[in-house]
């Protein structure tokens, strides 16, 4: 049996509902890793059975407790180990002879203690698959059902109290963070539904978690910590399946920035970081990505408050102050994060100078302290707001008004009054509390932010989520195909004849064995040409004295012939020469470059970047996994800081971008198909010509995977 | 008398030191705006006379009121107006008959309100200049002198109490911003020491409001929120007061992102905003800037407690917390915001894993839980760190832990031991609370941030603080110079030879009135030439057909001088000609672009940018006002995002920055010293050659200032 092909989630409803539970190694200290569990499941209300076990017998924390797991008068589904890493293995041994069906290894030691723990984690997983059984950590902080009160987990923030039953649900690798979120949403006033901490990952992953979550009823909204992607095949059918359960899924990826990188023999190698890959596969599969727990959090109770029917259709937004100083924050950081900010309809601007005859009407509206002078005042404002039809979203800042008893009970009866009559507009509030006045205003469904920064985030992050909900994941389907032999991926000829084969346009090119074939050759393809060694032994062509430009006539092409065979004679004289490349000479249009790499977990990864070496500097490019549809393409090139220039910037000509996504997409789909075969591709430069005119790949290199070891 | 010519700051002292203040338009009524003051005044216990002048006299609020400020019974040194707009002209000839050395005004309806509101501004300056009175506002919300028990204001934070006496000084455009960092202040449990808002600044400015806290024995640290700057000179003035005076500045400049760009004629105008102009002026002045009301109050507050032995040093910091999932985050949000995270000296990681043996000892350290199993644990890894010498900061993260009872005690034994025995360096935790914990913690002199993000901006701040402190003001001297004849400033050959003059590197140029005198020309400057029609009527040289590159012989030149004077006579057959332009033709090196544009405020702002329409299209530049050392200088080309390609990226020679640092600092002199005439000008290309070979202007723009209307 093999996770690999799991369905994700498959075989976890255990971890979430037990008849029994057994806590192996359990302790009547209730400080104890061992007590914990026991303690809080108790305390808190499980109503199923619980077993300690402890080797002494006895009791522990007044209940009986047996020697082994063997013993329990009924079998239980759930095991807890919470005993020394060195006697897990037995302990294991001893659930999957009684029947239990999944376990929980709280305990450390194991791979992230170094070659000995890794032996011991390897032992847990060849248990726990020779008997179908699950395993959550090790090395985890366990699970929660919060209705069930149930608690497989040691986790501090469930010390004195349990968080309210409610619809968010939690996975994180990392059981500090998991904990630290379910305690922030808590104190956010937000119940949660279920939490998973996954640990060490030997079995259950952060992706079994998320499944599991899309397919729990109680569920409605998924946040999740991940440190690093196991197997994305797993984590892709997870998101699959919360999506069309219509569970958004926010996550906070962590730590990825530097790692994974390996060193690479191309330029879209160096290019390209697997935390832009992550980015890209977060994209098109509907995940929103932050970027701090806080944004996890915030945007979490926020989407939890408006869903599902107030998320925002779009990203205009209306800002309202008292003040037109913070009204300018407000913009500054909502044009920042991205957002519109439309003008008001006149006669929006009218019913606004209606209330308030002080403010200034434009976005932001300056409404100056008089909108807060009585209820119907501000109660008239916001409705004229909320009705205003250019933008979907209205953030009004309170600075510290809800501090003021007299302010507080004005801005709670306009809001409550506004938000009744005009229930389906989101409405954001940015205020720094007092606590209580900022639960009552979540109360009544209006999210609020601590401060304008994360206002703007927040709202990006909601209106993000709105659009990623309505987004089709991609199905691109393969047409038909040849496999290449691989031999050919060294040689750039018959790399790119392949390339060419596969739908990319590469240009017309003919290898000459001597000077006359050489002259055919360029009468045949049109002068002017251009003319390149072609040998494999020649890494760097150019320096080699190989190439040629611009050749205008015959007697170019048979001087040329001679000479380029004479350098490269001179600097390479070792090399084996298959001849002499004829080309068309082609110029004219901007260069991008594009290009394959291997991701150790996503596998090919398709990169597309502006060319040049101002473009390197900057590492502009944009990257996805392979395959890519030509519109999956196009939004890429679009993406890049400099797609201005192909689009017409300083009065140049449009480039014809449909035609280089269309090479960018066939790249993808040879690449992917080549998965085996094909370890790198440059196409270095493409020439992408004005609209209608096409692109020309003027070089390619591929770099063949090594032959596996025997 | 002009307050652009004033010492900043004059005549402020009666805003907040005065032995009588008089409140026009006072009212019984404490919920309006000539009822406040007088409350408060009454309330928190100033001790000077309150004189409420009332046309019904009688009483206000208890006190007796007088119907005009000249029947008090002694002349106040401060008067408070709170009448409708256009009863203000009125009051304030009563003022300054009565000899009143200060107002303010907290009436609205100026120049906010239209053309009518401004002429009545006019006149209130009109009068206060002609009796030496400083007017504060209108439309403001006055001042406060904590100590004093001042209160010139009707600001609703003061409603309650008064901030706690202390050395936060603070300033701002907007009453709002202003009154909320106040009160933001107030509730870290900060004191302040005065208060400033300027509003409209009819007359008194922040830079003024800057220039008397900087002069102010109670204030150590300056808080400032500013709109608009009006007068260069008299900010720069003030924040050189508040560095002679040690006092750091931290400004919160806002909304000044689209406005003051004028339509502009060069590269330069267009490339060069307002915004990244306070940037550079704020820097050279040692001003931190930041972007946020919570990064104003969080950096103003840390450096409050840190001030002046604990700034850090360097930008290294060493992080712990109890879990590797929130290390990796503080790792990040760290190195984004531009710290580094040395290693630790390897006995200190040996020190560590003897305080906690499942530490792992890197940057971040993932001290465990166990880091909090007891005060003494904590103590030694604590003191471990302080001690390590490697980083200048340690930052300690908490989650939630301070909300559970027992590790608060460890916590906060802990900090308080290891605060007493290493009080020199900077510690820092972040912690989301609880309010009273977080006090505490700060009571021994450690900051406390809410968020890892807000520990990072707050922290690279802080470094930045340290550093500004330390840096240097400008005091670039000007050699002596011969004016230029503004009339040369259109015509290509006539401004490079006038640059040339000025120090910058232009090539060796020859204007030839004939064929003949190109070939001589071009014989004396050497082959390769190149030829460009000399037109002031040719704006383009190269779409008129009046350039030829790359000239290698005599007949090559006299042809090609007939062929430039046939494309123009063809292309634009009413302009002038002067004749063609011989010049060298040179290549290699990397092309840069320097120009000067004028500031509405801050006057002549010279501009250097990567060259080249990928460096254009990202608006690749750096800026600094007129003139730069060149020091600047260099330091604005190694600002740039693509200085790497200068600076021998992916194998170019690196280039000669020293050369294009001393056109550019020229080139500034320049502008500066033409500044009455030169509105533009633009150097594109310049080409930087390999280090030691200097740098050519290939081309030149002077635009003139239009002359003035008579």
């Amino acid at each position: 049996m093999d996770t690999q092909h799991q369905r994700p989630g498959a075989g976890l409803a255990p971890f979430f509902q037990a008849a029994g539970i057994a806590v192996i190694g359990a302790s009547d200290d209730i400080t104890k890793i061992g007590g914990r569990p026991v303690h809080m499941l108790i305390k808190h209300g499980y109503r199923g059975a619980v077993y300690p076990i402890n080797p002494k017998g006895g009791t522990v924390q007044g209940l009986p407790a047996y020697a082994s797991v063997t013993q329990t008068p009924t079998a239980p589904d759930l095991a807890i180990l919470a005993v020394p890493a060195a006697a897990t293995p037995a302990a294991l041994r001893d659930c999957a002879a009684r029947g239990v069906k999944a376990t929980i290894v709280l305990s450390a030691g194991f791979t992230e203690a170094g070659p000995e723990g890794a032996a011991l984690q390897a032992e847990l997983v060849a248990i726990a698959r020779e008997h179908g059984m699950r395993i959550l950590g090790p090395n985890c902080l366990g699970t929660v059902n919060v209705a069930e009160r149930l608690i497989g987990s040691f986790s501090i923030a469930l010390e004195e109290n349990m968080p309210p039953v409610g619809h968010v649900g939690i996975v994180s690798q990392s059981g500090n963070v998991g904990s630290h979120t379910m305690q922030s949403v808590a104190r956010r006033g937000m119940g949660v539904s279920r939490f998973i901490a996954t640990g060490n990952e030997a079995d259950v992953d952060a992706a079994d978690g998320i499944a599991a979550l899309a397919e729990d009823a109680d569920t409605r909204i998924i946040l999740c910590c991940m440190e690093t992607c196991r197997d994305a095949g797993k984590l892709i059918g997870a998101l699959r399946l919360a999506r069309e359960r219509a569970k958004p899924v926010i996550i906070l990826k962590i730590g990825s920035t530097e790692k994974g990188q390996a060193a690479a023999a191309s330029h879209t190698g160096a290019l390209t970081g697997s935390d832009a890959v992550i980015d890209a596969v977060f994209r098109r599969h509907g995940v929103l990505r932050v970027r701090s727990v806080e944004a996890l959090i915030d945007i979490g109770h926020a989407a939890s408050l408006l869903m599902p029917r107030r998320l925002p259709a779009n990203d205009a937004v209306t800002l309202v102050a008292a003040s037109g100083g913070f009204g300018i924050m407000m913009a500054d950081a909502m044009s920042d994060a991205g957002l519109s900010l439309p003008p008001l309809a006149p006669d929006t601007q009218q019913r606004i100078r209606e209330a308030v005859p002080t403010a200034s009407t434009g976005n932001p509206v300056d409404a100056s302290a008089q909108m807060s002078a009585r209820p119907d005042i501000l109660l008239k404002m916001l409705t004229a707001l909320l009705e205003d039809p250019s933008a979907s979203s209205v953030a009004l800042f309170m600075s510290l008004s809800l501090y003021n008893a007299r302010l507080r009970g004005i801005y709670l009866q306009a809001l409550a009054e506004v938000r009744a009559s005009h229930p389906d507009r989101l409405l954001m509030v940015i205020s720094q509390g007092p606590a209580d006045a900022v639960e009552q205003i979540n109360a009544l469904g209006i999210p609020v932010f601590s401060s304008i920064d994360a206002a703007a985030t927040g709202l990006a992050g909601l209106v993000q989520l709105g659009r990623l909900r309505n987004c089709i994941p991609d199905g691109t389907a393969l047409p038909a195909w040849e496999p290449v032999d691989p031999a050919v991926f060294r040689n750039e000829f018959h790399a790119k004849q392949a390339l060419g084969k596969a739908g990319i346009d590469v240009p017309r090119e003919i290898i000459a064995r001597d000077a006359d074939e050489a002259v055919r050759a360029a009468g045949a393809i049109g002068y002017p040409v251009v003319l390149k060694i072609a040998s494999e032994d020649v890494a760097h062509k150019t320096e080699a004295g190989g190439v040629l430009l611009d050749l205008a006539d015959a007697d170019a092409v048979r001087q040329g012939y001679a000479q380029i065979l004479a350098n490269v004679a001179r600097h390479a004289p070792a090399a084996r020469i298959d001849g002499v490349l004829v080309a068309p000479m082609v110029a004219g249009g901007t260069e991008l470059i594009a290009g394959v790499s291997q991701d150790p977990v996503f596998g090919p990864i398709v990169m597309v970047g502006m060319g040049g070496i101002y473009a390197e500097v900057l590492k502009d490019v944009a990257v996805q996994a392979a395959p890519v549809s030509e519109d999956e393409a196009a939004e890429m090139i679009r993406s890049l800081k400099m797609f201005p220039i192909l689009d017409g910037a300083r009065g140049r000509p449009k480039a014809d971008i449909a035609a280089a996504a269309r090479s960018v997409a066939r790249l993808s789909e040879f690449a992917y198909r080549h998965r085996a075969d094909v370890s790198e591709i440059d196409m270095n430069p493409i020439l992408v010509r004005p609209q209608g005119q096409g692109v020309v790949v003027l070089d390619a290199l591929m770099i063949p995977r090594a032959a596996p070891a025997h």
